[in-house]
């Protein structure tokens, strides 16, 4: 059923270099799984637990609890930058953190988010925990890595918007907000330790804040890079609605 | 500097039947110790990589990698439960995962939430992944354990509103909300698999649903616990102040 070389193989996904020379990824979970096999993605192979037995499960397996089913998956193939047409897109400047690249794709499902973009020193999209936290929203949203300068300003010179946030931009509820229905919106999230960096920064058209309550409120307070795209991306479908 | 004795103390403190026993947790990074130093918990010691040495911090600390400072501190102590008076507070039905519940804490630092209440099943509050995914607002948000029905129930009859969000609530933005101003408002997050259970969730007064985008949008999505309570609780104080 499963021979020592598969589980090998396996394992070696858990690392990126590994990745890349295949060109595969692994999910775990009857769920994922069965989002994996009914989405766009090729799977390569299934490996349910009632048939490889508990043992081999453990092995192939990143979690500290297997789940009875496993899927090899090939990743989408890399296609050249293409700009979007209109729509609201999330771009992610040096995410770092796995769980909130998985919950920042989670977001974007739930929003309805046209892609999200990520620099290319960002987490890889298909590591292990990444896949996970998304919870299948991987096989959902279009995601690509991109250079971001260059994507902000195409897409300000086709008279967009690049939204970013920063401590001294303007209070998000008093500012107009393009769902990005005749040029394409562009929400900058910065990496967990440095915001938005300089070079992304520039490009930026529209300066947003996420006010604190009270709004006199001082101190050393901050919001996870997941939980501020989700509190702006909701405001920006809230307006689309009402 | 640091004996052995000390080390194996510290090292305990990562399981919580150590913290229950001494009552102590320990908080690693500068930020992190100064911040608890400045705060109203007791730090029982800090110990510098530069006074200790690289080795024994390695051995203390339980990040991947660790910090240059380490400070153990005692919990405050467990006070018997006191309803809120007024104001907004979170209360959190059985949240496992230790980066939602720091999440959390932290979104309820950011906007100013009276007390955040977690039930006794709930991943423990000193966990180390807890602190340090609170970045300090384990410092500045009061925060207890409490029997979540109860709770519900006196806030609720003391004429409180008590809100949870669910799949079949009514739309949060057109619904009116309260920060708590006259009596206490709970908002409930559910537990990342069973969402607010039903011995807690027969307790709600009002039924929330955070929008999808767009609204005729359908399929698997969801949104992390943490997610979710910034979301509502992002539109909760857009309420109070506009």
């Amino acid at each position: 059923m499963i021979t020592t070389a598969d589980i090998k193989r396996i394992r070696s996904l858990a690392q990126k270099k590994f990745r890349d020379e295949s060109g595969l990824f692994v999910v775990e979970g009857e769920k994922m799984v069965a989002e994996a096999l009914a989405s766009s993605f090729a799977v390569e192979a299934v490996y349910r637990q009632e048939e490889i037995g508990e043992k081999a499960m453990e092995r192939i397996s990143s979690l500290s609890s297997p789940s009875p089913a496993l899927a090899v998956v090939r990743q989408k193939p890399e296609s050249p930058l293409t700009l979007p047409d209109k729509g609201l897109c999330l771009v992610l400047d040096g995410i770092r953190d796995p769980g909130n690249l998985g919950t920042l794709l989670r977001i974007a499902a739930w929003f309805g988010i046209e892609a999200v973009y990520a620099s290319p020193d960002s987490v890889d999209w298909y590591n292990p925990k990444v896949v996970q936290a998304t919870m299948g929203a991987l096989f959902r949203v279009p995601f690509h890595t991109a250079g971001l300068p260059t994507l902000c300003r195409s897409v300000a010179a086709k008279g967009g918007k690049v939204y970013g946030t920063f401590l001294d931009g303007a209070d998000l509820y008093s500012r107009p907000l393009s769902n990005g229905e005749e040029a394409p919106a562009l929400l900058l999230i910065g990496n967990e330790a440095d915001g938005i960096r300089p070079d992304v920064a520039t490009t930026v058209t529209d300066r947003l804040f996420i006010p604190r309550y009270p709004a006199c409120a001082e101190g050393q307070e901050s919001l996870n890079a997941a939980v501020a795209a989700a509190v702006a991306v909701a405001e920006f479908r809230r307006r689309a609605t009402r």
